[in-house]
């Protein structure tokens, strides 16, 4: 939590922060700034201070919106530095960071660097700044990032956050079905009014007015992929394809908050009309794991490691194929488990080493899934849980996990 | 344009361009693979030779849809390089580079770095690279990369895309003014069905439903900012405003293709109902300099900061200070002329050094706008150009830029 930052930088031997780029869809000033409209800024946070944010004097009405304390860029008169480095931005970028470094009293220690920038842009601006400032060690943490730490484990306002983004998430998806359901089918396919078949693209074309009806962001897209393309786990789904009835449609929704705020992370596997006995069997191996996970092998403080070796002892059981006896392999079960979720729709807690932990505060997904593209199917069920401190895990968005749904033919 | 990639590559004496990061919503990725689903992969183009993408074995499917050749990121077995550096994600990462470079022929020579990702990210991976491939030199350019200089200039293709967004955004803008139009105004504001004053929030949900149903996003939202927030360029707007008769409200919209692709960029100051006295002359002002600018002053092969110069002599000609006097003004002309756009809603060509030319191929915004605050007020008219071959400098979606819109008094 960001409570815990300066105990965590402290820990890592950390004397500052420094956070670039804008304050929307970028994570890491998102936490601080929350969403305001600052399309370039930087946020420094010393260690037992409060930070300040950096930003163009255009921008200072937005800035100052976020509550914290902004100081104008336009103060530090680029375009004097650029000039007298011949023309180098990177250089006159590393001139810049240093007077405003001393303006705010940091003068030696080490430095942990965030945002998303252009990766050549903070290659050269960090590297001209390291030689600028020897007594300063500018530190890409790429292992447990302190502020990755910090935001792992979600505070109140956090989890109230993901709390109304659970439920616009099954508002949309309770829409998505009443919309199919009020489709008949003719054919195999449902049919819409004028007689034409109903594609996924329409179908993602109501979710995303009901997004922004409901005032969430689908930056990443959903995925409502159909048949062979359900099988496919990261297939979103072509949307010229009609819907089929009797095919798996995997349905994965991860909405956000305005400006890159805290999202969602759900899934539900729909066969329209009927199931296919195959169909049916995958489908239940999918919910046998998914009740067991849930119901039994869950537990506060548990390793997400562990978690996904027991979704694998349950699936291989089963007789599927499982990614860790194959880490290649493309039918079976072949993700993990799970992620930590908020600002970004995968961050800590992982499976993948460092292993992540159920402690309480972390908000996560767990998903198993099973992929036979081969066969034209594939079965993921998603829910998203909060481990709260007492070690109770509470599922944040209730919705049924049913695989049919009733379609009239015509 | 893309096809001069190769030359720009050879004239900056660069062997290879490596662009890492999602393809969606990044600029440097999306410019070879189009709206892709890709979440994270790695694109290296070397001198001379077709682009390959690396991805992951479940985004095969998705990457293979940009037409480009894929290589599978899960054979250079990252968990195995892991365990090898000890659990240092950088080391790991620089050391599947290292493997993938030496794949596909990259063992010496200069290469460029691009895409956006986490700036402790990159700082630590590329210097790890870099410490580990003596023979390559790794650059983050920061004046003019590359990759922005062929994305300068638009080809036949880009142009195409940045005119269907023209269209798109001519028709939210007449959708709007249609919208404000039918509503009538009681007690100076315009009111609702239900009697309510409506308010910016509500305009702005219109824009974005009209934004999904014709298929385009809004990802950096819209500035619809009435009064004293007109006066503050960057201002987007107070959702809870109500639109009040006689006040100047800038309306600047600014959207972008699906997934990241083209922009387009307009202004339009509005008043409902009236304007007073101040009002017109402000409004009066802008638009002479605007006029002047499109249809005198501005050719093929200018300079922009010619062009800057000479909004600057207009304006101050009229009694306004302007940045070029003070550049820590908020009163007056307080920006630039223009930008480049595409990709990025901000790109090559700048007014700012080193200058950017209206050269032919260019698509640039032409926005000249006077900022009061103090007085409630500010005007800002923009249009979005493109050059031709030719010379011939054409308007990329026309629409009026008449200052009030007629308003029913109820």
């Amino acid at each position: 939590m960001k409570k815990d930052l300066d105990a965590l930088m402290e820990k890592a031997g950390l004397d500052a922060l420094l956070i670039s780029g804008s304050a929307t869809h970028n994570p890491a000033m998102y936490y601080f700034t929350g969403n305001v409209h600052v399309s370039q800024g930087d946020l420094i946070k010393l260690r037992g201070q409060e930070p300040v944010l950096f930003c163009n004097s255009m921008e200072r009405e937005e800035a100052a919106r976020s509550g914290l304390a902004t100081k104008n860029l336009a103060e530090y008169r680029y375009p004097e530095l650029l000039k007298q480095t011949g023309g180098d931005p990177a250089q006159a970028t590393a001139l810049r960071y240093q007077k405003m470094f001393a303006d705010i009293g940091l003068t030696k220690g080490t430095l942990s660097i965030y945002g998303k920038m252009e990766a050549g842009q903070s290659f050269a601006v960090f590297n001209a700044l390291q030689a600028l400032l020897p007594d300063i060690e500018i530190l890409g943490e790429t292992q447990d990032p302190v502020l990755m730490l910090a935001r792992e484990t979600k505070d109140a306002n956090e989890l109230e956050h993901t709390r109304k983004m659970g439920a616009v998430t099954v508002e949309i998806v309770s829409r998505t079905a009443a919309f199919l359901q009020s489709h008949k089918a003719k054919e195999g396919v449902l049919i819409n009014e004028a007689g034409n078949p109903l594609t996924i693209g329409d179908v993602k074309r109501k979710i995303n007015q009901w997004a922004i009806e409901l005032g969430v962001e689908n930056p990443h897209g959903v995925i409502f992929a159909i048949g062979r393309d359900a099988g496919v786990p990261h297939s979103t789904g072509n949307p010229e394809d009609v819907l089929e009835l009797g095919k798996t449609i995997v349905f994965d929704i991860f909405l956000q908050e305005p400006g890159g705020g805290y999202h969602f992370d759900f899934t539900r596997t729909w066969c329209l009309g009927f199931a296919s006995e195959e169909v049916q069997a995958l489908y239940e191996d999918v919910r046998e794991v998914f009740d067991k996970l849930m119901n039994e092998e869950m537990k506060a403080n548990m390793g997400l490691k562990t978690l996904q070796d027991r979704t694998c002892d349950l699936f291989e059981e089963q007789g599927h194929e499982t990614i860790r006896q194959n880490p290649l392999i493309e039918e079976g079960y072949v993700h993990s488990i799970g992620h930590g979720l908020g600002l970004d729709v995968h961050e800590l807690p992982f499976v993948r080493p460092p292993e992540g932990v159920l402690k309480p505060g972390v908000i996560v997904t767990i998903e198993p899934g099973l992929y036979y593209p081969s066969r034209g199917m594939g079965c993921r069920l998603e829910d998203t849980v909060f481990v709260h401190a007492d070690g109770q895990i509470e599922v944040l968005a209730d919705y049924p996990h049913d695989l049919v749904l009733e379609i009239e033919i015509n």
